[in-house]
């Protein structure tokens, strides 16, 4: 692509030479209409173009079908440019012949037999949008030298890096490269101490066999097509501030960095200012579904400004799960760290939706039976409540070592990574009530205080004969009550977000991209994706609404259950009490009212009085 | 006070005159050894020195029983200030007469009956420590300038500034002028509007009488004795940071600015660093009682530099309220925000109190009682479990307006000003669960959501005959539980910050603050003074673990009674809850482990190697 007179078809049959492929001028492409229009001597408009641009499209899919070709067009502006590489945007490369305007009218001029007015160029310079994913090639080079330019930008240089080759970033990368994309890897290291990991890693697999393995930053950067995509999958928190400030010399400006870890969204929000101010785009996402998820198709939540996302959305969308539909699992979330918090409160699904299976399997296990009789259980359940997790933990109580059940040698101190205490410092900044993912944050805690525990165990041991009056069936409503209840927090939580930092979030989208690649990937959440098309909260739905009232009855009869039987649930307990609490149309807040008032003056609202003025009374 | 030849004897005397108070001088009462000792060219050690300073302090106690006195003694070292001083610390003023070596020197040689050697001279310099707590006048000036300049800082100047006058900074300056303190008085204001507020102020008190009000900052400053101890009682947030940059430009190092609002303990940390680059002390305090509190005696939590502290101590003691042992409810807490961290926790433990009452008050509403027969009922549970959130809430009950109860007035919306929500979130980041702390916030929160709970009630109402099987004995017992449980989660997260952030507080005498002044005293608080001395956890001490079995039975029958009739007991509940995972011995968290491992390959360690190795486990 380029103005008039830059050169285009001289370079494009070079390098279409050169490459061995074929050679085509746009212009030899124009229906009859536009070439009777041109010859009458009146320019072409945009509707003129539209046809022409998509016969050239059409030309590139049927080349690319069978290898690839040079297409030539002047492609000024990006709507062209759009049209052009329609549905194969990723196989697209656009070559821009750039020079000043002098340059051009010289060279135009030169030439024996053309002729340009100044007029005419300067109309091209004005119409001309400068493309900002081009590979850009100054035409004062020689002709020689500007091939051999574009072949280095076209073989030698990657179109997408990857920092940080741990799991997750492994499993990306293959995945990259699985959707043909060549890329260039990189992961920090001591010198003289894993040295190599890249490298050692594109050995190790096939599908790596064209991408750039690197132990130096620089080079790293450097191997990579601008405008530079660099995905960074490293830990989240300072090594993510450090990598930044280590990236930022050899970066070019309009260059994107994308964090791929489990960033606070508040810090992504500061990174996203900081790189903002240095020129450099930023996109935090969040990427869910483990290390299969990420080599096979993760759930990908991206955010940041749009216009940077739409250069990075070809290699997101191409490494994503697919939906029902055939969908990509990746949707542009919203501004600033909304990726992030978005991943953040899956993950706090998450902990709540572990925590809910693991307080049934005490239960069932409480009750007298193996982990292969409640996996049997659990296995029953797939036709009501179908889950990713479910069905892990079905393999995981299956799984044997010695004739003994793994479960029974894991010990019961439950880790965490951070998602879950951001989720329930978000829930209590933001004023919005996630009482089972911070009950299932607690709990962790408490697991965690294993010798006081078994202090505890014997202090106050009872020894109270089990009677557990409950059938699996009620077990398994009051597993589906609690999930409801789960994800209509989870999302209430993300929906208070959106009005609070005005992110303008789409619930059913987000729920959408949460139906396939991600660890809380779910029958249920299938269901919210409708669901949130219509309501702004599960608990309004009106099939949700009938589906709770008849899960209510079991639920009630397992919690009271467990409590006099003294088993720990905190996490259904507090499904059942939240429920209450929220269908409680005069709750008991008046008597908290009234007593903050009493001692510190705080003033109160009445009931009597809709103007929302503030009352205080002496109460003594 | 100050070295030999300062002027010590003729400045004292014409003070003491004009004063109208007697003059000793300080050499005039060494005992007959002290004497003989120096007559015979020995100089005297502090052994020697010790009964005299006694002498002297016994002669200050005895004159200021009838009016005051002047004394001079060179008081060189700060312990013999301090002996000089014990027991009358606020009422006693030091004056230091300072100059540097070579004017003294001449001085003392110019008098005629005088000699001193350059040698002794210079044995006084380095002897001496420099006071920070006194008025100190150089002795270049005249004396007739020295006795002017004296009797403005003492007769003129206040001890103490009080910036803000809301509702607790006024309690307290009338708090500080009913114990004999002259204070200073200043509130923010726009010009024009909200003037004079201190002078008004002043003018509705006769207490206030000898109180200095202002309306300009510099005016107030000024008008304080150095060091200034200058007391914020302003809303927490920036306006602290507003409030102290106006400060800065007219204190002097060494001037201490004391914070009692419910600043974040972060902050407190922030600000202590940031004022100590600027040689300012700064003292983040707790002051917890409310009005009534911070008028006749508050629960005061100081933290910051012990030092700092010591010069505050005598004020903040005094208008302390007193425990059993009339000992002041005052005690240093630690360094940093240690002080406002634990007035946090205060009111996160406050929360989580005033929620259980709300939740019986439910309970028994439900169960068709007004709230004359509910106030009954509490009164009736004094006995047993005294504090006074229980005697306000019956108060509040019976209160009437128009024949009506005026809790059924008051709207249902529960409001908070963040110590709830910082404490969930130090709970979150500190790994230490306060279930029954964010399960009171997080019910304040679903409160909020007034016009969805209303509309819920409808979707989701049954019409169940309620059918509550306990008598007030068993809610007695729960709520019983429930507190236990609260205090030991609270003063759990206490322990941890401890250690956490390195503060060694000490649990026993933050218990033993809090018995008296604050909103939170209660009698199980007065046991928890000598349990917190032998356990650092309150569920190990032996006779609460009796407690608490006794008391289990008719908690686990009130929770899943109100389970069964679906009211809203979310703070009650998790009291048993949490009770139950922390009494189990092994839990469910070896699925979260396996779980965890087999998605993200998080790794989980074994019962069966203790040496804490982690195993990663391919589950497929």
């Amino acid at each position: 692509m380029g103005v008039s007179g830059c050169g285009k078809s001289t370079i494009g049959k070079l390098l279409a030479q050169e490459l061995h492929i074929p050679f085509f001028d746009g212009d030899d492409f124009h229906p009859e209409s536009n070439i009777k229009k041109m010859s009458s001597g009146q320019p072409l408009n945009d509707d003129d173009r539209h046809g022409w641009l998509e016969t050239l499209n059409n030309l590139a899919k049927k080349q690319l079908a069978n290898n690839s070709c040079v297409i030539v067009c002047s492609a000024l502006k990006q709507k062209y440019r759009e049209l052009l590489s329609e549905g194969i945007e990723e196989q697209t490369e656009w070559i821009h012949l750039f020079g000043s305007f002098e340059t051009i009218y010289n060279r135009i001029n030169a030439r024996k037999d053309h002729f340009m007015s100044s007029e005419m160029l300067k109309s091209q310079f004005d119409t001309l949008e400068e493309p900002d994913n081009a590979i850009a090639i100054n035409v004062k080079l020689l002709p020689k030298e500007i091939i051999e330019k574009i072949k280095i930008e076209l073989m030698e240089k990657s179109k997408f890096g990857l920092l940080g080759l741990g799991v997750m970033g492994k499993s990306l990368c293959r995945n990259l490269a699985n959707n043909g994309f060549k890329i260039s890897m990189f992961n920090r290291h001591i010198d003289g101490v894993e040295e190599n990991v890249a490298s050692d890693f594109k050995n190790e697999h096939n599908e790596l066999s064209k991408a750039l393995p690197f132990d130096k930053l620089k080079e790293f950067v450097n191997s990579i097509q601008k405008p530079r995509k660099i995905m960074l999958m490293v830990n989240a928190g300072k090594t993510v501030n450090i990598v930044i400030d280590d990236l930022l010399p050899h970066l070019s400006e309009g260059d994107i960095i994308i964090d791929g870890g489990n960033s606070n969204y508040n810090k992504t929000k500061e990174r996203f200012e900081y790189l903002k101010s240095k020129k450099i785009h930023f996109i935090g996402t969040g990427v869910s579904g483990g290390e299969e998820g990420a080599l096979k198709g993760p759930s990908i939540m991206p955010s940041g400004d749009l216009e940077a996302y739409k250069k990075v959305q070809p290699f997101l969308e191409a490494i994503a799960a697919k939906d029902g539909n055939n969908l990509p699992c990746c949707t542009y979330i919203g501004p600033e760290g909304s990726g992030h918090f978005v991943k953040m409160v899956h993950n706090g699904i998450e902990y709540a939706e572990m925590q809910l299976l693991a307080e049934i399997f005490s239960i069932l296990e409480a009750s007298g039976k193996n982990p292969d009789e409640i996996a049997d259980i659990l296995e029953s359940w797939k036709q009501e409540a179908d889950s990713y997790l479910l069905n892990i933990t079905i393999n995981v109580l299956r799984k044997k070592e010695n004739n003994d059940w793994l479960i029974h040698k894991i010990l019961d101190k439950a880790g965490n990574k951070g998602t879950g205490n951001w989720t329930t410092i978000a829930s209590a900044q933001l004023g919005a009530p996630s009482t089972l993912i911070a009950s299932a944050l607690f709990t962790r805690y408490t697991s965690f205080y294993k010798e006081d525990r078994v202090e505890a165990n014997i202090n106050f041991s009872t020894k109270n004969d089990l009677n557990l009056d409950m059938s699996s069936t009620d077990l398994l409503k009051a597993y589906q009550f609690a999930r409801i209840i789960n994800h209509n927090q989870g999302f209430n939580l993300i929906s208070q977000a959106s009005k609070n930092y005005k992110w303008d979030l789409n619930l059913s989208e987000i729920a959408r991209i949460w139906t396939e690649g991600c660890i809380i990937k779910s029958n249920l959440m299938m269901e919210l994706v409708e669901i949130l098309k219509r309501e702004e909260a599960i608990l309004k739905d009106e099939n949700i609404i009938q589906t709770v009232r008849d899960l209510k009855e079991s639920t009630k009869k397992v919690i009271s259950q467990c409590i006099l039987n003294e088993l720990p649930i905190s996490c259904l307990s507090e499904s059942i009490n939240f429920f209450n609490s929220y269908k409680t149309a005069n709750s008991s807040a008046n008597l908290i009212q009234a007593q903050r008032d009493y001692f510190g003056a705080h003033t109160y609202q009445r009931i009597d009085d809709a103007s929302g003025k503030f009352y205080h009374t002496n109460w003594n």
